[in-house]
């Protein structure tokens, strides 16, 4: 999360502090009862929300102890860190299908559902809501390059016939280190070239600002949280395959949409809290800078991870239905947010577009799919 | 049609009213020279032409006497009534084929035909022309979300191997439920929430208003030229794959690029004579209105009927070269949609890219397309 | 290249006037030794870059004697003539792969590589460069249109099955006339009914502005300058296919960017010039001016040419990668351009768009280009 401003996110996301019960209770499920696919993996994926919101406070704390260039920089690179747990604990399993597909679903899932969310919530009480719209087209650019990078090697691996692995693989590892250069540059833009225009609008003076924590207390807690999501994550991947047969959903499926949507559940909060309060910079800075890290630091953090943990070199080759998916939620959401203003119309259309997705990975059958 | 505004629309169909004698001339030639389906596919085309437009005037007249809000609604269901019962004529008959080529043909020919024919007559006159950005932002999103729920199942199609059908007539009526619903958000949009920004330039004082008609006059009005237009119908339907072959133009062809020219030919008169007045904002309206209406409302409002009264389910899935033609009229027409400000040039851009679809689809075989 | 402004251009390119000494090695290497194909290749490519610059001087100093409206169409029209020259070349010998390649190379270089290190270099020295909007969004809406030009054909051929070179050929000639014609409407807003908006900023009063040449002078270096870019254009091409396998590159990596860089090496210095004296208008309309060029002028009329002079008539149907390459540089382009305003990050992310694309035809292997 590239958070411009931190006070919304705490008050919103302690909400869900209760469910941190179902963290021993996936423990404990995972070592009594570790035939119980379906109720391991509900409980897993309940218990991820909240401690991916304390993940996310914690760098926070420790960006505020390190000033604003490594603070912003701290920010930006383990916002994601829950997704990123969970994607290796799959990588080392080497299930590359459901890597994928939760990559997908993170991206998609923050600018359609997220961002949808957000416009329609928030315009229920603004007739239109305005962003900066500089820093908006920057995103929205890097947010085609960033699809440009991803689709890319899919368009690649279908192109040639018949396809060679070890090409997949190299064009992989080449576009990686292409894209963490242009999340590099996006980061020296806006944390320090261009900071201004992220900024956004400050706090209203009414609402209460969080005292920061010691930075002792901030590492203990972003150690702890850590630890739990890694552990956590090694339940989840290991019971999604049978969760998924069990509810009579694909993998695919839930890797898309079930796993990003409880990934995503701290953001998604705070991102809607801010576009109530008006606060459209920061919910569209939450909503594409989420995606933007998804797949400009994460996807290619996770390729070259593969060549070193994973059973075999990790290619980018999203299945077609993936390409199809991102290609059109970025396309929807340039488009959205070109005008730099939003209403609860363009919410509906981005949620709708959310929808008609989430449909399509339904119905698709597993083989299509991988 | 959403028209915004009726007074142009009368004055200019009118021209159209010495069309009607091709109205017995096609049920003459139906009855008396049942073989010569050339000669009755031509009549028949140019029947509808005012037919169309009377069915038009006395929606909105109805409209008049409903109330703004009622009346906004009736406009927007029954403004493409033409184009609903000409598709349900060729549904019943289980002619899925020229069902979907004329609703591409309409939506592409609204935006593409329609408005660059605009664009370019305002533009003879007026060096640049601008209408409300926010209304046509809103419109522009609205289209790709139209373009993506018709551009998915066919997609859905070609990624499933072996493709069921049974999928895709389900995802299809999903999809189109969904469609139906982001088009009664527009209606609240257009009508409710924001109508203001739907407004456009009043008349020009100039221009002579016409007496409203009363309702009793308005309900026969609309109730023969349905009745007509229905009648026409089935005998058009019955009549374009024997006129294809004639012709030496494939099935395809027909229903794209010709039924869609007659159908929309009362809407094209209104468009072009708004855009010379220098009201881009109804031209605009009525080019892209009509789209969204045949893309939100006629084709899920097909699929959903064609449970009941075709011989199997209708799916959505659009042949390559329509799913092409729709996704590329949609990004052109957003892009120059985007500044809200047309010119002469830009007229002359969409005319040409009309014209190269156009082309494909002339050349392109009919086992290609179904 | 469509310049609006001479000025800046000689100094710039006269720097690269000492390659000028690889035109002798060039030739001489080619009667000498014939069998030395990678440095023939080298030596003929580097002694293009200053030809094509002295070209594109002698072009602009006859437009200037003939005229404001005549000039503007001779630049626009000749401005782009050593890659018409060097695919002439290519055209005769049938290597019709090798066309298709450099066009591609061309229109995508001209965008990405030409306008991304502009705006990268100008980036460095101001923080947000505007430019006109109404002029860079009527460019961006045609090279849409160009884009939608080119990857129709491809779309055609792949659509049908079996696919039939005459259908193909007939198309491709249809539609080379209509992007003839949008070519001719865009020169007619350019300098005549719109050309306001194309005059873009004065060059600053302490630029030193050459002394215009007679049109003696003007004549006989542009056809000296078109006599030996054509010889060179013979032997570059007859190297081309050796010097590739030499490389251990693929044809088409050689085309699309060897090839391109080289022969758009002149158009590259000048719009660098340009962006870092911030003058983007300028800068923007060398890149995309020159893209525009080859895409609805030297395209076109390579195909109508194929049927008089090729051993077959040449269709417009690009490979799939070529066809993604164009669609995606023209989608980022468009993003960027859309707001009329571009700072470094922008810059870099056209650039790794550039990067991406290279390395996926780099990868590439030959046989599923062609």
């Amino acid at each position: 999360m590239v958070a411009r401003n931190s006070g919304t996110r705490l008050s919103s996301s302690l909400v869900l502090n209760w469910l941190l019960i179902f963290v021993p209770v996936a423990i404990g499920l995972e070592f009594f009862r570790p035939e119980a696919h379906t109720y391991i993996f509900i409980a897993a994926c309940l218990s991820i929300v909240p401690l991916a919101g304390w993940l996310g406070h914690a760098t926070e704390h420790i960006a505020h102890h390190a000033g604003e260039g490594i603070g912003g920089l701290l920010n930006a690179t383990f916002g994601n860190a829950a997704e990123l747990i969970i994607a290796l604990a799959a990588l080392q399993k080497g299930l590359y299908g459901v890597v994928k597909a939760s990559l997908t679903g993170s991206l998609i899932g923050n600018i359609l559902l997220v961002f949808g969310a957000s416009a329609l919530a928030g315009g229920f009480r603004y007739k239109a809501q305005r962003f900066n719209s500089t820093a908006s087209s920057a995103q929205a650019v890097l947010l085609t390059l960033a699809a440009i990078g991803l689709v890319m090697p899919a368009a690649f691996h279908y192109l040639q016939s018949p396809a060679k692995a070890s090409l997949d693989s190299s064009l992989g590892l080449d576009i990686s280190i292409v894209l963490l250069l242009a999340y590099a540059a996006h980061l020296v833009f806006s944390v320090h070239t261009h900071k201004a225009l992220f900024r956004g609008k400050p706090a209203p003076p009414g609402e209460e600002q969080e005292t920061p924590w010691s930075l002792r207390k901030a590492v203990l807690i972003l150690a702890a949280a850590t630890t739990l999501i890694a552990w956590i994550s090694e339940i989840l991947v290991g019971s999604v395959q049978q969760a998924a047969t069990a509810f009579g959903m694909s993998e695919i499926f839930v890797g898309v949409i079930v796993v990003a949507i409880i990934g995503n559940a701290a953001e998604h909060s705070t991102a809607v809290i801010a576009a109530v309060k008006d606060r459209m910079d920061l919910s569209f800075g939450i909503a594409v800078g989420s995606s933007l890290q998804i797949a400009l630091f994460v996807a290619p953090v996770l390729v070259i991870l593969s060549h070193f943990i994973g059973p075999r070199p990790m290619d980018l080759a999203f299945s077609p239905a993936e390409v199809l998916a991102i290609f059109v939620s970025v396309l929807i959401t340039g488009q959205v947010a070109a005008d730099g203003e939003t209403n609860w119309l363009e919410g509906v259309q981005l949620l709708a577009t959310y929808l008609i997705l989430a449909m399509v990975f339904y119905f698709l059958p597993d083989v299509a799919a991988q």
